[in-house]
């Protein structure tokens, strides 16, 4: 019994308290709330904020190269930093699901320390909910961020020309999570690439001109490129044979006849760029230990308006 | 199938854009985001903010005086007050079972808007996912709020002399829930609390010195008191005839023997403020529409030292 959460840990009484500074607080420690109150003190010199939220549901919960704490700290920095902000402060709402092992919580709450710890953020407040048995799903966690904008992007600056560049290879976590859940008999090496990208991306900032740029998350790349090509006056051009694929990636994919470009990735970016910086850009991102192998995949082209094309097959990548 | 939500809507694709802009964005309107980008950019003078975060599950969904939609507003909305904080921004994190009909989620969405217009604040960031049915349990819901500190507490002001205050009556929420889930063949008026506290407890800070407030939600009166109360040289002396009680929790708490001052409450504050000033407090409170029964409920003493007491039976209310 001891070693299960049960529907009391989340009654916000004394076995609440003691989950949150047992479990929480002990492993968070300098990156965890300042106090146990419902909610945290921040200091700010004033200027523009990023505010966003994310709720990771994953299944199943630990996963090669990462577990749900690592996404749900990753996810929400990239978030911020993708938007151009500095991350500074998360938040934690965890729901739980009675019967959950405690010690897959402390695995998990380990994670997210070592996250917020390598980002640089601070957890500063949390919550924790229990639900019964058969209502959830192990675990669920939100985290919504805050951070100080710096850089804030200039889309409508992107013209003709421009280079668009991926930091690293195509679709590691979709994959890795797919094939994991379906049960494939493949002894592959598929492995999340879930990573907190804010380092990489400043560094980048710093020297690069960057119009714009997004993490692949849902949807893949594929997805955000078409987004970022709606209703625009001119196209995104794919190269196919320019697509950064891990060889455990590319030998599923045929496999299973799946699209990288449309697979989750947890620890990537993909950037606008002028054309004269990207080799530039290219450099630094390459010296990051989340950008070996960046490159450059495609560029903004005055055909196609709107659209966003994947050159070789001439196929479009309109779902 | 086109009525209830599906796998496809959390997919981050076109299904899930479209239910945000139909359903989120529709019903939140002017409280809603400003663009259906991942973050918002919000502007800040500068000083202290306050950050917090809570996760609302709740069975049923909806209920006599409200829904989870009404919770998740209120409940972060009133974290931030009693914190002295004004609150402005929120975040609204959902995780969708599959099968949950999409009315429901509507007139959810409709109560979320309702109540943050009438707290002024704005929703403005979310984000949406749906899990597998038997994964979730309709709809969970975290609301992350930020505000800015105006009046912060000083609960190391607090002295024996200072009286306690409630905003009104005692256990609604808590015990309207509870019948309803026990499914107790009561015909009763029961009714949860729910509501947004921040304008009556800003009219209160404009004009008395409140030492220390908290919002008695899960755990109820006596929870928040006992961590008000724990490791002080002073302790709290609660006088239990002047508990105000509506006649429906008075009726069912008698009948099922369960003690209103542990039941939550979803639409209450409760005060310590200096005893010279406590009935200034009380005609402030009772001009607002969630303070027309607040009342003297006890008093700071310097007998009891780290603890809270019920006068009359003299019971420690300790757990």
């Amino acid at each position: 019994m001891n070693n299960k959460i049960i529907l009391g840990h989340g009654s916000g009484g004394r076995m609440t308290r003691e989950l949150v500074r047992d479990v929480f607080c002990r492993h968070l420690d300098e990156v965890g709330p300042e106090s146990m109150d419902d909610g945290a003190v921040l200091e700010h010199a004033g200027g523009k904020l990023v505010f966003t939220t994310d709720s990771y549901v994953v299944s199943p919960l630990e996963f090669p190269g990462g577990d749900i704490g690592t996404l749900a700290v990753c996810g929400t920095v990239n978030d911020l930093a993708v938007m151009g902000a500095r991350p500074l402060w998360l938040s934690l709402g965890v729901i739980l699901e009675a019967g959950l092992e405690l010690e897959v919580l402390e695995r998990i709450v380990k994670s997210i320390a070592g996250k917020a710890r390598e980002a640089g953020v601070k957890m500063v407040c949390g919550d924790t909910k229990v639900v019964e048995k058969g209502k959830g799903d192990g675990i669920f966690i939100n985290t919504a961020g805050i951070g100080v904008l710096e850089n804030p992007m200039q889309p409508e600056t992107i013209e003709p020309g421009d280079q668009i560049i991926i930091s690293g290879t195509v679709g590691d976590h979709g994959m890795a999570l797919l094939t994991m859940r379906k049960g494939y008999p493949l002894k592959s090496n598929l492995q999340s690439d879930c990573a907190p990208l804010n380092h990489m991306i400043s560094s980048l900032l710093a020297a690069v001109d960057v119009k714009w740029m997004r993490d692949p998350t849902r949807g893949g790349v594929a997805t955000i490129l078409n987004e970022l090509s709606e209703g625009r006056s001119w196209g995104v051009l794919l190269e196919e044979t320019d697509l950064p694929l891990s060889e455990a990636v590319s030998g599923v994919s045929e496999l299973l006849g799946l699209d990288p470009l449309y697979s989750a990735n947890e620890g990537k970016a993909v950037f606008v760029v002028p054309s004269g910086q990207a080799e530039k850009a290219l450099k630094i991102l390459k010296k990051s230990p989340y950008g070996h192998e960046a490159t450059i995949i495609g560029s903004i082209v005055s055909d196609f308006p709107g659209k966003t094309v994947l050159h070789t097959q001439l196929e479009t990548l309109r779902t």
